[in-house]
């Protein structure tokens, strides 16, 4: 119903714990780039079925708490839990809003969403990545002046992202460190896709400097230009906006830049990405005047645990806004609470995908 | 806000004010056909934009009062408003929830949806109309499980869906008499349009009498089996369920008893639907078992105004709930109210499309 929102069906939220956060909302968008569906690119890259139903999945973990569609628990190299299952539990501790933004799912999910674009990414190696990438930003702004939270959160989800996010960023002739779903962050393989991706679009490294909507329909995925738009948005109508993720979100920050934002941006990621040396925040945050938070969820107190396992091989690291929810969290005293409701999501999960 | 809705934002809903239907909610399908920009087939059909734009319209004149996309207010022969202006006005009148399944929108509409269709359907013509048909009805049936509301009146919004709905019927060995958008329904033409769609998917009619959802994979929308899954799970979880609309419902009800539902069936459509003799609302009740209730807003009371004329002069007649809504605003004794709310939603509409 539209009034309560689809969460008010089978959401197990707790009641807000903490008058400090309750207005604070999480908006995740998710999407899907046919990039993220080449051999080896992204934890769920070499399956096209898992780039298509990862984001789908994570959409509904982070507003239901459980996987609805015929998609399975998204599970990277180690078993390590898709990062839904972090931002999932600060939802449940402190009670916080959501909304989903679909930005090109190529599948349905079981859960209301917000549509900004209307069909997925094309692989960044065609010549046009992202046909309406103007007017995904101007839809997905219309929702950020709608937003009604004093604080919004907003993270991703799209498998391949990160390989956008760096031909984005070099077509716009910025730093291109960006980190990775997998343990061994595969540069290489990137950089030859964005090489290609460029060389396909007729473009230069920096080409498109000035014109960040040309970049992205050029190369890059429709998430990038959906968050932009929510940000610019929901900024325009004084809500503070944290962008929760790693080097996506500089990619966000470079094109806020390259559309005339001159405002201080704040970026909140996990303790896996800045430990992640091919990531380089520090460089990335100063040639964008974005400002880093970075939690560490701590999750090795869980001991011998497949979420405290994953995390520490390096696996998942960030993504559906873990790092800004954390970040939440850490504010509110509530990391410990947190980490326990890790556990209880972790294991409804594992037994609806077994059932 | 997934807990609050899209709604929330900027809805002017009025409390609600009879507690007797405080708890009916209203559920739209809005989908997109190709077969719908056929030339002369409906209201919206010769104009490819109107058939893409006119159900995304509809969803936002229900939810939010406004048209907030690219398109404007959609307006048929006559200067004839949508009846998404009539369903909009029960809402605000009854303050009634509302939600909106997105079943295969080729644009994305500013506001909430629930998706349950990847794609939209193609023209009936080609040999396969709705390749999911079946995932369709699936994912459907879980939105229907999951309503929490105790009565629900489901609607349509899907421009050529009583062309479709007559291929279907025909596919399935029903009465195929079916109403229109337009003042003249063009019946010669579908008659046309059914034949060959039949013949492209090679099957004579009847020949599909127990294979509901193959008939709408060769012949159908991805709306039919998005309200007849909707149906079927709210009925499974003890919803009443009111089947809001004209000749496209009583394909539904085809649907549902080829799916082997033998429960009465209720549906709910305006007195303009049944006036128009084409449709045979008491031909296709027989046939199926299904139990009309035809409410008459008498917009006539509105005087010299472009609603009522429009509608008396048989155009628009019914869609997005709209014989549904009015019978819940009948019920509650409040027609006169839901006749004076429908110029305050017209004006609000008429301002915002040439602003």
């Amino acid at each position: 119903m539209t009034r309560r929102g689809s969460s008010s069906v089978d959401d197990g939220l707790a009641e807000p714990r903490d008058g400090d956060t309750a207005d604070t909302a999480l908006v995740v968008v998710a999407g899907t780039t046919a990039t993220g569906e080449i051999e080896g690119i992204s934890a769920a890259g070499g399956d096209p079925a898992a780039a298509v139903h990862t984001p789908v999945a994570d959409t509904e973990i982070l507003t239901r708490g459980r996987v609805r569609s015929a998609a399975t628990l998204p599970v990277g190299p180690n078993g390590c839990p898709t990062p839904a299952v972090l931002s999932r539990a600060v939802v449940e501790t402190l009670g916080l809003e959501t909304l989903v933004v679909d930005a090109g799912l190529a599948a349905s999910p079981a859960t209301q969403t917000r549509r900004v674009a209307d069909r997925s990414g094309a692989d960044i190696r065609e010549a046009v990545a992202v046909p309406d990438a103007a007017g995904t930003y101007d839809r997905a702004r219309a929702v950020g002046r709608s937003l009604s939270a004093d604080r919004v959160v907003i993270g991703e989800t799209v498998p391949g992202g990160t390989t956008t996010a760096m031909a984005v960023l070099r077509a716009l002739g910025r730093p291109t460190a960006v980190s990775s779903s997998l343990p061994d962050n595969p540069t290489a393989l990137k950089n030859t896709v964005v090489a290609d991706a460029l060389a396909a679009s007729g473009i230069a490294p920096g080409d498109l400097a000035g014109r960040p909507l040309a970049a992205v329909r050029a190369v890059g995925d429709p998430v990038l230009p959906a968050v932009a738009g929510v940000v610019r948005g929901a900024t325009a109508t004084d809500t503070t906006v944290v962008l929760g993720g790693g080097t996506q979100m500089a990619a966000v920050a470079a094109l806020l830049r390259g559309l005339g934002v001159e405002t201080p941006l704040r970026a909140a990621t996990t303790a896996y990405v800045a430990a992640d040396e091919t990531a380089d925040l520090a460089r990335l945050g100063t040639a964008l005047s974005l400002a880093w938070t970075v939690t560490d969820p701590a999750l090795a107190e869980l001991g011998d645990h497949p979420v405290a396992a994953g995390y520490a091989a390096g696996a998942g690291k960030e993504g559906v806004g873990a790092g800004g929810a954390l970040a939440v969290a850490d504010e509110a005293g509530a990391l410990a609470a947190v980490r326990s409701r890790v556990e209880r999501v972790y294991e409804r999960l594992s037994e609806s995908s077994s059932s």
